[in-house]
């Protein structure tokens, strides 16, 4: 059988790794409702979820690698392949990260009332990016990859302000429950994180450079 | 000017790649000392250090990008060259948590008595899992990539026992100094996860298959 066009398979590449960005989007916010609301069953269907996410990235590996193969692509068409490959790391990485804010649940810790809104918060903007950079990566929009910084630095100020309740005099749960709370803080952050270098791959792809040197 | 032969830009990859591997092996290995002797200048250093480790990482896709471009690799070599555009994304995470780490100490913090030896520790097993990954990258030893496996799993049991010193209720350094262990035991231990990944895409490189299916 034939391979299919190179426009057809890049189109491909955004759409599965489109998919991708939204399966862990929604994986992240079951992790945390489950975090929220100590479900134990959500978080083990987040858990059992993460297969699927992975299969994606070697769907998307598999397409990357025909292209490569069968259409010897050049300049804008190539680094849209090579970025699809590093973006899907990424994702598969993002949806990781929700996997282990389910399995903070499953160990039967809660989350302290106080820290309760922060915590929706930081998983809202983290959720809110990943569902941004599916939209980045489908429709190669360079102006909105940008914008994904703004909330990246929204993100950036609550996981600062976290540990500043953490490490105030007055935090009254003790040393476990910051430690949960401080490796929960750094999972939205990283998650976010990723869904930003995401979003920069495809910069790169459309425009040939990274996104600090694109004037707009 | 034409492109070198497909050999040796493979030859070229792996050694770019061996490189990254040594120089963020090296990264971690000045941040901890300046971590465990308050040594801020040497802390900058590191810091400052980055920069090579993200240009050896450009020089990785450069150079990927000219082997795709110009050779149209099938099977094995482009395996080799699509994972040396994945590994060079892992170690220059490394070199980022390597980075993590010497900020910590550019913010003045000190590791309590009682728990620098674990620090050591850890960031002894991490810097040779790097040191072995170099090693695997530019021997491609898949038997080898596997032995690391091992390593990476003393270094999953240092972390665990990290917890449970800074859990127990008879931890006396408050939760500031536990939320800035929790970080730093996870900055080694992702540093080493990254690291086992790397040698992961080399097996696959070699093989065409993912280490857990290749039998030995």
């Amino acid at each position: 059988m034939p391979a299919p066009p190179l426009p057809q398979q890049l189109d491909e590449l955004a759409e599965l790794l489109s998919r991708m960005c939204s399966a862990v989007a929604g994986a992240l916010q079951r992790s945390t409702a489950a975090l929220l609301e100590s479900r134990e069953r959500l978080a083990a269907q987040v858990v059992a979820g993460d297969a699927a996410v992975d299969a994606l990235r070697a769907q998307v590996e598999d397409v990357a690698a025909e292209a490569l193969l069968f259409h010897n692509p050049v300049a804008g068409d190539l680094r849209t392949v090579v970025s699809a490959i590093r973006a899907a790391g990424d994702v598969e990485r993002m949806g990781d990260l929700a996997v282990h804010v389910a399995k903070v649940v499953q160990l039967g810790r809660r989350v302290p009332d106080e820290i309760r809104d922060e915590i929706a918060e930081m998983s809202r903007v983290a959720v809110e990016l990943a569902l941004k950079t599916a939209d980045v990566v489908r429709s190669r929009n360079v102006i909105k990859a940008v914008e994904l910084d703004t909330d990246d630095d929204a993100m950036d100020a609550l996981h600062e302000h976290m540990f500043e309740v953490l490490m105030a005099p007055s935090w009254p749960h003790g040393v476990p429950a910051a430690v949960d709370l401080t490796l929960l803080a750094r999972y939205y952050e990283r998650f976010a994180d990723h869904a930003v270098t995401v979003a920069h791959e495809t910069v790169y792809a459309v425009t040939g450079r990274e996104p600090d040197a694109v004037p707009i």
